[in-house]
């Protein structure tokens, strides 16, 4: 596709090694153009891969039609998705070009991950996983009557290595019941060291996410980055906390190139089915991760993707008690020598 | 207007007293609709204003068509920034209403505040202080050598109260030349008690926002929340300070109801500007603060709103010399007695 339009931040540092909150990127034949305002026209120059035109101007619609009247296209590919329909009439009134709408073919551009774009998720996930660690010494020792806000606010402290690092989301924290929502907003609920934790969060290095959950059970001292057994008192917990662990490592042992999405997704289902909590698992089993955190290939049961290498993704299962609590357990992996890769 | 259609998070707030990520709003003469998914049926259900009816679905789209087509209207107003072409298109496809393009009708709708919603803001303003207040303690004390980034974590801490509220959008904190950019990103850069640092930040209680900037000069003793005075040890970033300062406040002072905004803008556009730093004014004065951190009505030199009782909006000129140093002074004000009060 070498004639397209595109609005949206991630896609266009994906083609041109920078992107800003107000830009527009063209490319048209073998030319790329980069509009923005001056707020951002320094730092567009310097990292503005070659042979991408920078345009500067305060009105960005105006100065894209200009261009795209001069080019001598017919038509041009754009993501309907990505435009809201006021900026679509704008910038599409009396253009005698036709507008093709191509819905997310940036995101499938960006399905398989170069080597390149593997390394930097994968120092996302290691610097993901210390802040983890160190929120589950936190949960340990200084937590016990911490309301999920502030817990929360703790979370985000390690992850982003106090402001360092860009959250890739604002973390989840969820305490028993509240885990029970796969989107759980922190409340004012406070924890205690009988209770069940579920931490969902990650960060961004050099724009790329890394995403991972942990359920943390009442024997802090057991977890690390590397195992995933947690200890419940709860016999319930333990029960739910065992088939999601079982669902989400045979998952991830199973997984292979030239699957099916759909297949990834029934591995773990078939698990936490069969032992009766199918039902409960109310969600696909991942989504892939780059630089946006939700991104192709989805894992879910109607997804017809095939798997292939260098593809990174989530593997999420979970069963969620209403007015019990929850368990979910989610690494990203990477599809390499065929088989998937906790990252 | 009778019949209208929303997706905006905080417009549909406004109308119904609930409102969550995945949602659409239906007013049809006399009735009201809220569809929403699973995950929100008993927050809905607890949160919506009487008379509002609720529906879950999978597929809120769908459900919004069958609504439209059993009713008997014949054109329904939306705005046509809040939808991306697609949901517009697979919403109104082969519909026999006609969809009336209606820009930012939730937002002039809101543009003059209740009681309660004043209360709201002025309690947002009041603990959005005091975080202001405990920064400028830290800056004082224990800031030497920190980064952008870390002071803007700090930042944040103290704005949120450790987690406790929303932030009305990320902070900015910029030292010496990034003050000079309106919407720093914080650096590495590292703080030295000479600088010059502006922090611009807010709160939302209960969804309401709050907006204020302070530029921090050097003897940080001599601040507080009721006086604006700062003490520079460089002469220039002190008379430009001033100047600002005195724009400021000259605005607050004068803005009367019945102005138009573009009036208000020029009061102390017009002392900045005879100060011969006129170009360097970059922006517009202020605009309106309520439920969204952006809101009617903006004060700028081209906008004919006319200003009424309890409206409130900023007042935040400022002066940018690139490369060398940026002052904004920023505080929201409510129209109370026919002047602009600082809330």
């Amino acid at each position: 596709m070498k004639n397209f339009l595109l609005q949206n931040e991630n896609a266009i540092y994906y083609e041109c090694g920078y992107s800003c909150d107000n830009c527009i990127y063209l490319s048209l034949g073998s030319e790329r153009f980069f509009i923005t305002d001056a707020r951002y026209e320094i730092d567009a120059g310097n990292h503005l891969k070659k042979g991408c035109e920078l345009f500067v101007t305060n009105d960005l619609v105006a100065k894209c039609r200009k261009i795209l009247q001069k080019s001598n296209i017919k038509k041009i590919n754009f993501d309907p998705n990505d435009f809201s329909l006021s900026s679509y009439l704008n910038l599409t009134k009396k253009l005698n070009i036709k507008f093709i709408k191509t819905p997310n073919f940036s995101k499938l551009k960006r399905i398989i991950k170069s080597d390149d774009e593997i390394k930097l998720i994968k120092k996302a996930m290691t610097l993901g996983r210390s802040g983890f660690e160190k929120f589950q010494d936190y949960l340990q020792n200084d937590a016990q009557g911490k309301s999920e806000k502030y817990l929360a606010y703790m979370a985000q402290t390690f992850l982003s290595n106090y402001g360092k690092y860009d959250l890739s989301f604002e973390a989840i924290i969820a305490i028993n019941e509240n885990a029970a929502k796969p989107h759980a907003v922190p409340t004012s609920k406070k924890y205690d060291r009988k209770d069940l934790l579920l931490f969902d969060g990650g960060i961004k290095y050099k724009r790329y996410c890394s995403d991972r959950t942990v359920t943390f059970g009442n024997d802090l001292s057991v977890v690390s980055n590397t195992q995933r057994t947690q200890k419940f008192k709860n016999k319930k917990q333990q029960k739910v906390y065992d088939i999601v662990l079982k669902a989400q490592e045979t998952t991830i042992k199973t997984a292979r190139v030239g699957m099916k999405a759909s297949q990834i997704d029934k591995i773990g289902r078939d698990i936490i089915t069969k032992a009766g909590y199918g039902k409960y698992f109310v969600h696909s089993t991942g989504h892939g991760v780059g630089l946006d955190i939700h991104e192709y290939p989805n894992i879910s049961s109607k997804s017809d993707f095939i798997i292939e290498e260098n593809m990174v993704y989530t593997i999420e299962p979970g069963i969620y008690l209403q007015g019990e609590f929850g368990v979910r357990i989610e690494d990203t992996v990477v599809m390499r020598s065929k088989k998937a890769e906790i990252l």
